[in-house]
């Protein structure tokens, strides 16, 4: 199963807006339809976004009728817009711009776009094997969205991590929020876990700070969507909570994320956009209002965890430490993995 | 209107299960029905619990066909299991007994009860002048679940604090966590908010972290199911989380609850049984599953704040402080209200 793909000269996708009802594969001929699919998050996920959009340029290069440069451009800020907040999109949307610029044409667009799309396996295994030697010691883990199989193109980042671990020696249990709004957890990540055999309990995002205090959880492992220079962290709206819970409670809250969504252009977590959705996603449920009539709502899609909170951000190539005073404990000891120095302080 | 009530020797409740989308009133005439309906959240929240339990033993009294003590001991046993985490159903149930120990019959147990409805308005008001007098300098408050009129008979508690602010001087805005998994802060709290004409906006729980970390709210008002004498809070879960974000932000972190939510036989919050409601409720959606097919849920339905995150407790008697080192700020004066302190290490 690949969640995206290239085939005959179109890109394919499995819908996650079905999942888990129903696993239904698209098919897409045109940039319209990508972008469209993009902003309804039937494609989603840090890597995935990479390679949708390495995918979205080669479908642009080979549908150019015009100047193919100015097509491409236009196609790169489409792409871009698409998710402000998702740094992979341009990611993937530069690397194809950058073969352009050594000379490429289309087929050899094409042959980038998929250069990349198995580039990110191998990501997923190199991130996923580093990240449960961090957490060798973990048995109960709890996890926020969806940073799984879905998310990339066979494989994942934070439940690359958790499929590790489990492969490695069998975990006790996930704890999967459901991720409010749009339930990726209890829809994405729980039918990814299912199908893994491994023992999850999907839980409503608010009860994570009672769990993870009360010691239900050794660690916190999530993906991200950006990572700033300084190591602050955008992700899933509802990630700050269980980083700051899990700091109370004295656990590891770890970050595992591809080389890709490390962005030097971002000094802070302060130069991260964060992506405002419509407030429906909060007022209604599958198209009827649940919120009272005439209240508005206002709807992050992400939040920032600053560097200070976080234990270790595993990616393919390294582990960045969250800060100097706060050192990345050793494997197979778990009582290393406790997080300790001062609390962080407001700022 | 009134949430509970007595009329014509039957308890009339709005069934809360229908709102906002309809106002629906159920007229209860046995005890099986009452505890139905606490059951299903149809009469919900820490005061009015109280008074359902004094009109339910009333109800039982007065249908009392056999021995009157022997069924008032069944009645109150029933009463107190309907939620073991409510402890105002324990209060109310004994304010009954009490009288029935001192000679009351049943119409005489009916007058009390009713003097207890009578008590409990008088007692919101003297906690909502108590509360805005300690937050007056607050333009933009964070509040979870529902504390408001429709947890009371005629008014609440956090939201009481909520209205008599906006009373004195217009609030800029109240952020309004949804609180999964029954959403009684969209459904309820907006619904009320929107009553009384202050502005709203309606959040997914997880959202609250990076909006009071952002410096969105000038402090959290919440209420409380039941308080430990240490000053420990058990309340809706996803409250610990706010109090997490809220000392991480420096803001105050306030509790609004009658006298009756302090239980002395607590010590500490680790006394306090926490209720597990059914899966369902976080796995399903109006009856239609969300979650992946076959995965299990976790649904604690409280969670415990310490008492070292809490800035005061507001009753309608007195100023609960949280923590001696950590004295309650003056009004009018929101430089004050800043929580300082140590901050506090997992136990």
């Amino acid at each position: 199963m690949r969640t995206i793909d290239w085939a005959d000269g179109r890109i394919r996708i499995i819908d996650q807006t079905r999942l888990p009802a129903e696993l239904r594969t698209v098919e897409i001929t045109e940039l319209d339809q990508l972008i469209e699919h993009i902003r309804s998050l039937a494609v989603r996920g840090a890597m995935a976004l990479g390679v949708a959009a390495a995918l979205g340029m080669a479908l642009a290069a080979t549908r150019a009728t015009g100047d193919l440069d100015a097509e491409l451009a236009a196609a790169a800020d489409r792409l871009i817009g698409a998710r402000p907040t998702a740094v992979n999109l341009g990611w993937g949307v530069r690397e194809l711009l950058l073969a352009r610029a050594a000379g490429a044409g289309p087929a050899q667009l094409v042959a980038r776009a998929l250069a990349i799309r198995d580039a990110d396996i191998a990501v997923s295994r190199a991130l996923s094997r580093r990240g449960a030697d961090l957490l060798a010691g973990a048995r109960t883990v709890l996890t926020h969205c969806n940073a799984g199989a879905l998310a990339g193109v066979e494989s994942g980042s934070a439940l690359g991590v958790i499929g590790q671990l489990h492969a490695d020696r069998p975990l006790e249990l996930v704890y999967v929020c459901e991720t409010r709004p749009l339930l990726q957890g209890s829809r994405l990540t729980a039918w990814e876990l299912g199908r893994l055999g491994i023992p999850h309990r999907v839980i409503v995002d608010s009860a994570a700070a009672g769990l993870l205090v009360g010691g239900a959880a050794d660690a916190v492992v999530v993906g991200a969507d950006r990572i700033a220079a300084n190591g602050d962290v955008a992700n899933k709206v509802g990630t700050l909570g269980h980083a700051l819970a899990a700091r109370h409670a004295g656990i590891p809250f770890v970050v595992a994320a591809p080389e890709a969504t490390v962005d030097p252009a971002a000094a802070s977590g302060g130069d991260i956009p964060i992506e405002i959705r419509d407030e429906d996603e909060v007022l209604s449920w599958a198209g009827h209002r649940v919120a009272a009539p005439g209240s508005a709502g206002w709807n992050p899609a992400f939040d920032v965890t600053p560097a200070e909170l976080v234990a270790a951000v595993v990616t393919e190539a390294r582990t960045i430490r969250g800060r100097a005073d706060r050192p990345v404990p050793l494997p197979d000891d778990l009582a290393q993995l406790t997080v300790t120095g001062p609390a962080p302080q407001a700022g």
